[in-house]
């Protein structure tokens, strides 16, 4: 199949993906490894299925480096859904403490309130959530269910670089961290961390899947009214098959996954390589945005995040002939988010380096034309 | 693209698709309509999603000529997740009532337990689920919120012919209808149904997507603690967007909806034609089964689903051998469900004639090997 240069897709999500990936779907989408069957046509318990599912299961677990002691769980209701769902898993009747730092934090925060006596240890709500509040300041909870943070604020673009170590702030509580966002840019320190969830539909791919990775002393404990299709335990015990998973979406993460482990930037391989190419990319950009009087991006430098990266133009008044620009020029889905304004370039793992060039030769141009 | 026949495929769900749906999602993996971008990749706020989603619920709506007074709200969670949403929204806590016709009205009366007095209206169980109670029958509570039923059993092959009238046995309260396996296959007497649910991973293809078809009036009257991805209100005021829908479950369903729409068997167009291919093929598959002493379907005629048709082989010790022999003619997915035993055949919108006259060749051919 011959295919012209795709456009650049700066979607926050659901987003690009490896085009390679796309062109597997494709062909095996009336006929999976000679099975006869696509993908979407096949009985979750079958054998074809069950051999897609676990490689999923085993590459994921590779490419994140997840310890023998956490299950990963492959489920439905997104970022949103599992709002409720961490507390209803994992509040046991105490109080849960936050950490503000954007849009989805101050999301978290509140619909855990359902549940829990939803309590903030922090918040840099006064920065316009430009800034990450320094851990030494945090008030945590040390009788806290456990402490939520949202890792990358996609609305914000705001990123923990470091994740906190909350046994070195006297809190021997479990850290929940919100990674939808940037799962699989970067490592994820595991001693920190005692659940981790993600919609997979900004780096992964397919909205509709939610995947969960949960330190295994932490299932077991729901409340009474939780939704048995959301139990943490109900679905380890039944490895993501309590109820028919989103099958479809893990094929093709799991593809993502594959992708990701065969990634190289010079020596480095998989996420080392994919975590390289996206510093070397944010980077750019940043560097471009800095050196620019004409376009603007408030974050704190220490804070930014490598994955969504949010811009003004000076003259807000040229919004719309910005982003009418840049559609014509193949650059896509630019426009921020509506709570914020301005622009946001996100620059998932399927972003290409041609794709962020593309994006500053644009940059520079429209800038050229206001002068 | 040439293409050898495909197997038949009668998995219970997921579930055979039609071939030209899946041939038509392949070829735009990459570019849909000529937007550059794959339908996975699309912001689900982005004017192409959109109009992907406005025509899916339109024409879902005139498939099953839904009243306007109802909503299609496109969610995630799957039948199992509903069992405890429908509770959730709709209990207020009064009293439910279930009909009992299998293991998922079972499943679902189980669920809701933790929500509300989840009581027994009547129930099938003595007869190994062979049958539906006659609704004359049934202990109604008149004060219960709603009474559930399961308007086709996939387990255990049983089948609402007619919906009941909950108002012609004295009860003006809604009817609760969870219509997974066998949505699309035939029309629904909106004026007898509240809300209907469906997992859409039989008739309609993709796992991870459900649709909830709910009367306006039903909406809005959620228990405090409904997770706010899974509360009707929010999720029809922000038409299915209060969170990440299912992105790609929607594109597919559809296509298929866009293909039912376009079925002809003879006079007939659409859902008309496709319930006579439904009751063609099931009938043609029941005469076969009921002429033969060697299989068995032990269902009422009265309540045989068209769908689901669970059958035994006379001696269950070649269960393993018929198996094979059936994968072999490229007739796959055949086996039973664990809870019952033997074979299932799922005859799904997608199955063709030329799959049940193969079928009921190789079920010929296997007594004959017995003689």
């Amino acid at each position: 199949m011959t295919q012209l240069q795709r456009p650049f897709n700066f979607s926050a999500g659901p987003a690009a993906l490896p085009e390679e990936v796309l062109q597997t779907a494709a062909a095996e989408m009336l006929d999976w490894h000679g099975s006869g069957l696509g993908v979407m046509e096949m009985s979750h318990r079958g054998a074809e299925f069950i051999a897609i599912y676990e490689k999923a299961e085993r590459d994921l677990r590779t490419l994140l480096a997840v310890p023998s002691d956490y299950r990963i769980l492959f489920m439905q209701g997104g970022g949103i859904g599992e709002n409720a769902i961490v507390p209803l898993n994992l509040s046991r009747g105490a109080a849960v403490d936050f950490v503000l730092t954007g849009s989805w934090s101050q999301k978290s925060h509140k619909e855990a309130g359902k549940y829990a006596h939803s309590q903030i240890a922090a918040s840099a709500e006064a920065s316009g959530f430009t800034a990450i509040p320094d851990p030494a300041t945090w008030q945590v909870n040390q009788k806290a269910a456990y402490l939520h943070i949202c890792s990358n604020e996609t609305i914000h673009g705001v990123e923990f670089q470091e994740l906190p170590d909350l046994k070195a702030l006297g809190a021997d509580i479990p850290l929940v961290i919100d990674c939808s966002s940037h799962i699989a840019s970067r490592t994820i320190d595991w001693s920190r961390v005692g659940l981790a969830f993600a919609g997979a539909q900004k780096n992964l791919g397919p909205a509709g899947l939610t995947i969960v990775i949960v330190r295994e002393d932490l299932i077991g404990h729901a409340l009474p009214i939780c939704p048995s299709a959301f139990n943490y335990e109900l679905v380890a015990k039944n490895d993501s098959m309590y109820n028919t998973p989103p099958t479809w979406g893990i094929y093709v993460a799991g593809l993502v996954f594959d992708w990701v482990l065969r990634q190289q930037e010079g020596s480095l391989t998989g996420l080392a390589a994919i975590e390289a190419r996206n510093i070397r990319q944010a980077s750019r950009l940043y560097d471009f945005l800095d050196a620019s009087s004409f376009y603007q991006n408030r974050v704190q430098p220490a804070a930014r995040s490598r994955m969504n990266i949010p811009f003004f133009l000076t003259d807000e008044s040229r919004n719309a002939e910005f982003l009418a620009g840049a559609k014509a020029r193949g650059l896509l889905q630019l426009k921020g988010h509506k709570s914020v304004g301005g622009m946001r370039a996100s620059l998932y793992n399927a972003m290409s380096d041609a794709g962020v060039e593309a994006l500053i030769a644009y940059l520079q141009e429209f800038e050229k034309t206001s002068a």
